[in-house]
Formats: structure tokens, sequence, C-alpha cells
């Protein structure tokens, strides 16, 4: 990290090398076809220093399908704007259970045990809508911002097929109103949570936007969006809730906060030192990419960067 | 049963004033206002024999909300009009779990557990609309038939009431068809079942309309609803999932098919004698009317007519 | 019924032939090998009239091993010995969950749902210990002076293949132990449970040994060992659950109280009339005789006899 | 951390008086008699740096019981003796179920979630007794070593009073025997379990002990314990799964891998840096010593020396 570009530029290259015999391995999301159809071969990896330099590989500026690596947005944006009252709706505990679980709600009294399992970020999300009244148009500006890229913007056809296949979405946001823990109506509030799922972010955009937890709270204009106390706070839940139900082997594996999506993304915070994005479509059975998690394996390993 | 009026008469009077202390007890379903404000201090009891004559004792005659009673009417819709193959999307076993659970939906792949179960009742309405496009007319048509009251019928201000509060049986009817397992859209399955749900019928309404599963298939026509053999199996799963997760405790107390619904009423059958509807508004823990479990209870041990 | 040795021998005959082609199939229990090593190809099955003439067909005399069917004849004894204070340490609601389940001792803190899974007869077991001193001797006893068989008896390799292989069991009694819901030492309850699940009987046997509940309570010799109320609540509990968690499945089809064993035995009862024991060792998936089954469901489908 | 002793005092006076008000707050654990008569208003706590120094405060110097604290050093013996084919019997991920849960351990056949569930530890301690053959010893003698104190000790009465109230964990050994994943004879396993959660030892003791996972692996004397790797990864585990199911909640607030134990005992690591012992017996609802998560709390935004 602290040598410069040519440095990062052969990281990235070694990376790249060592685990392109795993790219197109694992599946990509099939629940909806807009994802299906993605090329499983694509892989690119893009790390931002903390002024917000950016170095990449492969298809490192391809924009892809961000999906849940928007939660953590989401959760940063909900916490800057209404504080920590959040909580009392969502848990902050890693969930045994697969991300969409219902079982562990109805156990827990439609409380959902952390704000990135689905039922935690559609809490996220409508908090973010009563606040803001805006919540999908909110996050995409903070992207931008954040990202530098104007041109960060929603997929319709990812939009419209979330909802086409949205029962089990509409099944929690349902479920949870049931304990009186949803305040907008829910189709409104499954409209802005299919937008936000939607947004198609690049490598090189999502390192860019995470760096502000890397700044301990800091924006990419300087202003302050979380507290140091907050930022760290965020960082945590990544670590132990970010990759569905494997935050315990990526924890293990790679030793950093991150937060995965189905469309094969994950971003990975280095407190004080860098973010990083990788992608590649193909999923392991918990949801996270193969091959993205593999190269953030081999960049703790190789620069001995990890929390731990 | 066979010493005609004057015995029954008496024997209704008896049990009457064995439940009398316990009229009030319990609480009356308080998750829909027009449930809520019912007077607890009703209670009717009603006895039909296999050619119709029915006696009564107390407010035999005062329609209220059949709620979940109307489960076993659909059901046996469901399998005259289009046969078993209905069971191929709802088991028969009973829930160990409260009657609304999405987990036990979930470790079972959106196949619920029992027709009872509110899930399990959301697939034979939307099985019966299917066959008939129209399941809460027909199931109202087939009521009054039985019954012989055309003035059996909907309760507008209950069917609002539910729609209203309906969050839970929306999340279950979602789930449900996100494994594929709801073939009409939900919002007009929901309307259907919130109708049905509101249908207000008397204890003598409800005691003549429960004979066909007495005359082990026939109709007050004489015609034929269901086979010997599939009266047969609606009785079980009346016997060992009537009654919420209390079946154990009503087959142990009682010993007969019966069928509770949050409204206060419970419908038995002696299969080849006659059919029975009890009412008290008052519900113990697990949803079933305290004053008329105890007046059935009463009457097997009075007349030895239990199943066992 | 009625019309004595000659038509019971014909349906007897009937039955065996109708469900000749599925003897064989299922799979014979095969956690201990005493039990593994069983022909499969065995078909018995007997009918006892309330004094104790009994009739049968195919291996009807042959002893097996009686396993989880002997629960209930611990159950009847439990109670007569020490009445209805055995419910507060076991439930009796069905389970929906495999028989041996930890899952449902721990949500409901080491009470077991019912008798008639192993937790629960563990709970009766330990029980009918402390009432009588030596459980497994005093249920011998029972079982010799009803079947009125002298030769009933334990078998030693299955109560030792049972202990090798105890683990499961042993967990379940520790674990209703750290609750306080176990009286006696752990080790000693376990070798009277599997002495006890080892008993040897024939359908022969099993039939007259059931005949207490077809006579509401009344034993061989004409003493009461149930109340009337007592036997119908037994009666009860086999009904919803008597055959693992496939008890709405067995009340569908057969519609009698049944208690089977992964022996392949089951033993039913049509309350008022008869008790009937049958035997084939093939199981289907949730341990429940494949041949043994559909001779039930074939013998109420002849002769009406359901309790439905 | 870097200012030497006379800061390091100052700080852990500051801390001290921080969280004084909480100190006597929650409860002792009550499971067994030795713990439950402790004095509740003691606090200790002890910062251990790389070389060995040690500062403390409060009763820093009181020996006190390890409990689940020994489960980290059992951990990593058992990873040094025999490498990571212990992950095939044990998972990595967070358990959303109170430590001793058996519903999980069912749900997954066996395989406990995670080395610090009461489950997963049986069976590393199981691990370290095939490969040393006498795995309390094994684990004392390290615990004696690291922490430079001869006098570290098991505590016979704790250990009786464990084995006298170990219906539970007995439970766990036969369950997961039952699966095949326990090696030993159980009396003998549990026996070397109580006696390693019977270990008494100080702060001052568990800070040096703690230190091989701040100096990546290296233990006091110079040696390697562990790779580099191997103790990020045990570091890895401590924060995702180390404070039962409170971790999320210990994340976000303390931000450091930290085992706890329910003699009110936290062992917390700064990578690189230092480690830390914290001890006062009155716990919350999930287990965790009250003043002890404040403390470290304190440390962490007093330093910002968090992971992140």
């Amino acid at each position: 990290m602290d040598g410069g570009a040519p440095d990062l530029a052969g990281l990235l290259e070694r990376i790249a090398a060592d685990v392109a015999p795993l790219i197109g391995s694992g599946t990509p999301a099939e629940y909806i076809p807009a994802l299906a159809e993605v090329d499983p071969r694509h892989f690119g990896m893009a790390i931002a220093d903390l002024d917000g330099n950016v170095h990449g590989v492969g298809d490192w500026r391809v924009p892809f399908s961000a999906q849940s690596i928007t939660k953590v947005f989401a959760l940063a944006l909900a916490l800057a704007e209404g504080g920590d009252s959040l909580w009392r709706r969502v848990g902050r505990e890693p969930s045994g259970n697969p991300f969409n679980s219902l079982v562990q709600l109805e156990h827990e009294n439609g409380i959902p045990r952390n704000p990135f399992i689905n039922a935690g970020a559609l809490v996220v999300t409508d908090r973010l809508q009563t606040l803001t009244g805006d919540a999908s148009s909110e996050l995409l500006e903070f992207l931008r911002a954040e990202s530098g890229n104007p041109d960060v913007s929603f997929d319709a056809e990812v939009a419209a097929s979330e909802h086409e296949h949205g029962d089990r979405n509409a099944a929690l946001a349902h479920f949870m109103a049931s304990y009186g823990n949803i305040d907008n109506p829910v189709p409104a509030l499954l409209d802005h949570y299919f937008w936000q799922c939607s947004i198609a972010m690049s490598c090189a955009d999502l390192a860019r936007a995470g760096l502000f937890l890397a700044r301990h709270g800091l924006r990419a204009d300087g202003s302050r969006l979380l507290t140091r106390s907050e930022a760290k706070q965020v960082n945590a839940v990544m670590l132990t809730c970010g990759t569905y139900d494997a935050a315990g082997e990526f924890a293990y594996r790679v030793g950093l906060p991150g937060k995965s999506g189905v469309g094969g993304g994950i971003v990975a915070v280095v407190p004080g030192r860098c973010a990083l994005a990788v992608w590649s479509p193909g999923l392991d059975s918990r949801g996270n990419s193969v091959a993205g998690v593999a190269a953030l394996d081999r960049f703790t390993t190789l620069t001995g960067l990890s929390v731990f």
C-alpha cells in the first residue's frame, strides 16, 4: 500500500493471476433473469487509497448490479440522518440463518437480527424513507457523490425483475408490518428497496464509495458523515454480518470488514488505510463471490493488512 | 341422543348449567376490533340430529363470526370439486406451532402442515378460487344450503377489519407464492379469504351445516358431497388439526372431531350420530373457547359419545 | 366382527392377500444390528375380541421386538399407579418433529410434547420406576398377564444393542435431567428403558394385551386398570401421537388409535369392539411399517370400523 | 500504549473510575454454587505489552474461575498439535442461539457451529485429548508457562460442582457421540472438560497468557505456537464468536477479539500491540461481565485501539 502505484499495480496483477483458475466457478445468482444472464467469466478488482486514488485490474471499470452491497451505504445514511434510534428496530447480531429467513424474524417478534439480512435492510430503507421522503434517490445521490461518477444509476430492468420475483421480500415486509416495525406502506417501501438493489456500479465506483469507512467517517468532500465511533460500529457490523451466513468464514479467511452482494461484488475496508472492491459473478453456496473472496484472501495474506 | 327432544333439552340445560361458571372467563380475540367488542358473556349450544332437527340452549340462534370454522367447509368443497390432488399442496399433520407460524412453512418449503392453519387455509381457498372462480361466494352458497338459512351472510365490517390487520396473512400468502404454492394473485386471494372468515352464523346454522360430516358425506338434500372415505378423512383431519396447537388436548378431553374459530365457536361431529355447535367468546391461550371446550367435554362425558 | 370366527378368518386372509405386494418394501430399522438382521418378508396380523378370542394370519404367533409399542403399556401403568400428575411432566400434543428430537425439548424447557416420543417415554419410565421400584419388571409382568402368555420376555441381545447405541437417548435423559424433569439416576433409567424396548411379543400377544383399551379400562381378569375416562384419554393420545410424525396421516388413512414400533409392529384399538396387532419389518420414512399401515387401512375400509 | 507505565497506570485508573458505578450490577453465574458465592463487587483489569510487562488496577492479581475463557487456549493447542483438520468437526460461524443450545446441533447433524459454544468446546477438548492423552493437564501446563505463574491451578471444588450440575454438557456430548463426532468415552471427556473450566487465574495471568495472539503466534519463550495465519484465524473466531450470542454487540462496542467466561472474566487482544484481561462477576443477560465489557469499551474509546 505504501509503495504507491507501481507496487499496487503489481499486487493486483498477482492477485488476479492467483485467482484466475477460480473465475467462472460457482454459480451466478439465478433468482432473477437479469442477473442470471451475466457472463460468469468477469473479474475485476480495485483499491482506493485515502486520497481517492484508485488502481484496478481486469473488469474494474465495468458496472455490475451492486445488490446487497448498497445495504451498507443505506445503513450509513440512516445512521447519519436519524442517529442510533435505528437500533431499537434492528439488531446487530450475526444471523445463523440464510439471509432472507423468516424463522428468526418470528422468534424475535419482528425485529431483524441485523441490518444486512433482507429483513433488516427493509427496516433500514423504511427508516431512510421516513427521514428523507425518497430513500432510493437519496442513496443514489450519495453514491454518485462519493464515487465521483455521475453516471452511477438505477437499472430499470433489474428493478422490474426484482419486483416481479419479489414475493419473499413482500412476505418479510408484511410480516414485520404485522409487528408494527414498518412505518411506510409496504408497496412503496418495496419499490424503494428494489430500486436500491438495482443500482449498477463498477469496482472503481464502489472502492471510492467505501472510503468514508476507511476515513473513520469523512466523506470525499471532507465533510463528516459519521462520527469516528459510528464508523467503527458500521465496520464492526460489516465484519460480523456482512457476508450472509458465512461471516465467520470471511473473517477467518480475509479478516476485513466486508459486504457482499449476489451480483458477485464485495466491498472491503482496511480502516485507516484503503477501501477495496472486487467482482466476479460466480457465487458459492452461501451467496458470496468465489473468486472475489479468494482475491481478498490473497490480498490480506500478501499484505498482512488484516485487522487481526 | 336416542331419547328424542325432551332428553336432549334436559342434557343441554344441564351442560349449560355446568359450564355457567366459565362463561365470561378467557379473553375474546383482540386482533381485530370487530371481534374485541363482542360481549364475552354469550353462550349458546346446539345439536343437530341426522335428520336435521336442531335443539339448542342459550344464545344458540345468535349469529357470530365463524372465522376459522369456515375452513372445514372450504376444505370439503375443495376436495369435492377438485379431488385429492389438493394434498400435494398442503399436508395433513398436526402443527406443533401456533396457527399462523411461518417457521414451519419455511422448514417445509412453502407446503403448510395442514389445511386448518392459516397458511393451509389460504392454499385451500386458492384452490377453491381456481376451481370455482369465486371461492367466497361458493362457500356462502354452500353454508346457506346446508344450514337451511338464506340469511347466513358475510359481515362487511369484520371483513374490512381483517383486511386492515391482514399483514400476517399477506406475509403467509406472499411467502408461499415465493415457493410457487399460490396460483391466484395474492391481493385477490386475500380478499376471498377475509370474506370467508367474516361469515356470520349461529350455533343452529353451524350444527346443521356440519351434518354432512356426521352423515358420512351426504348433504342436506340427500346428494353426495364427499365419498364415505373422504368424509372419514375430513373428520380425521379435524380431530388431529382442528383446534390450533391444542388438538391433542381437545382429543384427550372431548374425543370428537372438532373445528374452532377465534370468534369463540366450535363445531364438533359424532360420526353417524349428530353434529354440535357451541359458542362463547372467551378464548384460552391457544385460541379455543373456554366455555365451548368445557361444554363439549361435558357432552361426551355425560353421553359417552366420544369416538374413543 | 360380529359374525364370529369364520368371517374374521376370511377377512384376515383377504387383507393379507391385498397387502402381499407391499411385504418386503420399506426398510427395517437399522440403528441397532439386532433389528437390522430381521427378515423383512415377515407379515402377521391378529384380532382379539372383547372376550380375548384371537384370530390371526401369517406370522401372527412369531415374537418380534415390540420397541415403542411398549410405550402405551408403560403409560397406562404409570397412570394407573400414579394418576394424572404425570401430565405435569409430559404434554399430550402431537409433535411436528421426528421422534427423538431435542429441538422441541429445548423450546419447551425439558417438558416433552407427549408420552410417545422418546423423551416423553423416558419420563413415563422414570415415573413408573419411582412408583414401583422396578419399572421394566412391572411392565413385563403386566404384558404376560394381559397376553396370557408367560413366555413374553426381554430380549437381552436387543437390550444390549440398544445400550451400545444409546447415545441419543442418553442425551435426551441428561437434557431433561438438566431441567429437573428426571427423578432417577440417568444410567439406571436408561437400563430400564432399554429393557422395556427389548420386550419380544407376537401379534397374538399384543392384540390381547391391547384389549384393556378396547374394554374401556378393564383388564383380562376383569379388574379395572383405568377409569373409562382414562382409557378414552389413552386412546386419544394414541390417535394424535401414536405413529411418530405421521399421526395425521395414520388418522386420515386408518382412523383408529394406534401405536407403532420400529420393530415393524403396530397395535390398534377399536373402542368397544376389538384390538388388533400387525407386524411387518419394512418401515416407511417415518418409522411405521409399510405393510402394517396398509393392512390396518384395508381393515377399516373393509369393515367400516374407523372411529370416524 | 506507547507512553509506557505511567500513562498506562493513569489510563487504567480512569477506566476503573468510569466503570465504578457498574460494579456489582448484573448477576453472578448461578448455575453452580461455587460461582454464585463469589462477591460481585470485585473488579480488576490488566494490560500486558508484547514484552510481557503487565500493569493492572483493582483486583488484577486475584484469581477467579476462568471458565469459558479457557476455550480459546484449548483451541490454540488443538490447532497447534493437530492442524486444521479440526475444522471438519466444528464450524466457525457465529451462533444465533444461546451458548449451550442443542437446537443448532440437531439442525447441523452434530457439528457445532463454532469452538466457543459448549458443544464446540467439547469437540476441541475431545480432539486435544486424542492428540495428547491428557487434555486438561496439557492445557494447565500451557497456561502456567505463558502466564509465568506456576501457581495457576485447577479448582477442585468448582470442578466437582460442574460435574454435579453437568447434565446439560453430558447431553451435548452424548448427542454429538450419536453422530460420531466424539472420539473418547463421554465420561472421561466430561472430566477433562470440567477440570478445564475450573482453572483459576488472575487478570495478570490471563493478560500474559493471551499475548501469543497479540504476537501473531509466538509464545512467551519466543517459540512459535501458531503460524501468523493461524493466529489471525483464532483472533477472527474470537471476534465473531467469543462472547456467546452477543458477539455482534461486543464487536460494535469494543471492536476487539475477545473471549468471555461466566466467572466474569474477559480476555481481549489488540493484534500487534497488547493483550488485556478484565474481571467483574456481575453478568448481563447473555453471560458477559457488565463492568468488564464497559471497561473494554472505555479502553478502545479512549485509546482508539479498536481493530476498526
